[in-house]
């Protein structure tokens, strides 16, 4: 079966699954929730260090959080991996340390275990007093976009061509945790685009039963990607290329003043009545499957 | 490495581990989180049902937060299997369910990926204004254990011979989340009994700084242990098989009313100033090195 075929099945069976992070009610606040599961074969390529694995494990959950506009409270890691030497074991807790640090949390526990394969997986609790949920999004609204795009896709190439040190920086991408909570308060809905920005605005159009157009000329690009990738590839990579783990999310124009000067973001179209395009033209709902 | 030097080092970079849950102050209360990984070959032996894979994979976390005696308030399930068969995977999922709903809570999220090796992580949120350490026995309180002992020691020789249903009967423990609760405001110190008896008396003399002295007449045993196990063999399996998951817990003399009407266990000895003994010879510091 695919993996978004066993999503639908979870989520059926899941009542609360449905956003980045699952919420739960808690005194005058919410509680969030979200789990990732990441391996060797999956997600983490050849060159690859201990600490970028340590960093990006803790990463995708903590990025879930700030999909969600939440603050992050703590990480646990569940780590199983066939040989536990103790310099890699440090490596990857180095890194998790260093990524809950920069999102201004910490890892408070973790389980490990010996196993067949490099096995990693974060959780992470948040808190949110008005979590931004996908389903919010109204025509009108401005369809904006945090950082830049394409740093995983770019990382790839150069893991596979030997270029390990810029590889790796790329790899360890800054969950957008403190972007997400100042978007909180004004965003109508957003997602970060661990699937592709191509699925990820499918996915904000179908929870908020509108439509997306946007220009791909205002689409913010990482210099290494125009570098690394060659032109005619450049498109799908910045498109249906996955991971990418920036804030993708819809704003009332009104907000647009309030919003500037504290979050690093373009805008890169408008929330229409239906259908997602791309320069008027329809865009496939074209996934990345993987592991985070 | 052995699995107990790795967790040293984790406990050493990880400032808050050193319970069965890491314990989070938040507003009047306290979160505690905790998070397992279990695997094909370490933790589920041939025979074991999906349902019974999804149970012990929620009910591990669960026991421990019921080891601090807190209210469990969500839980999340990462799954990686080899195949993703829908059947499967909906097996799996209700046994998760069946088990958080039998402890009160719900499965509210979770991850899906396809791996080399079925591996199963749970993480659970819980919440208890005062949780129970392992740090609070004192000289003269009793030293007690709830339910029975042996369902995981006899459970791997049934599903050795072939007698699967009662196996996996025996396989779905109940994580004793009532009965922590029920403790919290009396037990001195408490832990579940992951890692065999022997262990996990010396982890709460250690961290109590005091000694455990027990008898084994007074340990209760499953009575398919006695059927299952032949007699040579039975006090290993009481003492040092692991995955037990009854709580182990220490109480004041003069709670012993209050409690033996809500909770169902068992008075096997008393706290001492040093050395852990088992009818009054030294009990060996032996455990079991698992996956949960």
């Amino acid at each position: 079966m695919r993996e978004s075929e066993v999503l639908q099945i979870i989520r059926a069976a899941v009542a609360k699954a449905g956003d980045d992070a699952a919420i739960l009610p808690f005194g005058e606040t919410n509680l969030l929730l979200t789990t990732d599961m990441l391996h060797r074969t999956t997600d983490f390529p050849d060159g690859a260090s201990p600490y970028t694995i340590g960093w990006r494990s803790v990463a995708v959950s903590l990025s879930d959080l700030a999909a969600m506009g939440a603050r992050p409270l703590a990480v646990l890691l569940a780590l199983g991996d066939p040989d536990l030497a103790e310099r890699f074991i440090r490596g990857v807790l180095a890194g998790a340390r260093a990524c809950c640090a920069a999102a201004g949390t910490d890892l408070v526990g973790g389980d490990i275990d010996q196993h067949s394969e490099l096995t990693v997986v974060g959780s992470a609790l948040g808190e949110a007093a008005n979590p931004v949920r996908r389903s919010g999004a109204g025509a009108g609204d401005l369809v904006c976009v945090t950082g830049e795009l394409g740093s995983t896709q770019t990382a790839l190439r150069l893991f596979a061509t030997g270029a390990h040190e810029r590889a790796n920086a790329l790899f360890c991408f800054s969950p957008r945790v403190e972007w997400g909570e100042s978007l909180a308060p004004f965003a109508t809905s957003m997602v970060d685009i661990s699937d592709g920005l191509a699925h990820s605005l499918h996915l904000l159009a179908r929870e908020s039963r509108v439509g997306c157009s946007i220009e791909e000329a205002l689409l913010p690009v990482i210099p290494d990607l125009v570098q690394t990738i060659p032109q005619e590839a450049r498109s799908d990579a910045i498109l249906f290329g996955g991971e990418d783990y920036e804030l993708l999310f819809t704003l009332p124009e009104a907000d647009l003043k309030m919003v500037s000067p504290i979050v690093s973001f373009r805008v890169i179209g408008r929330v229409v009545c239906s259908g997602v395009r791309l320069d008027g033209q329809d865009l496939p709902d074209q996934g990345w499957e993987h592991g985070g």
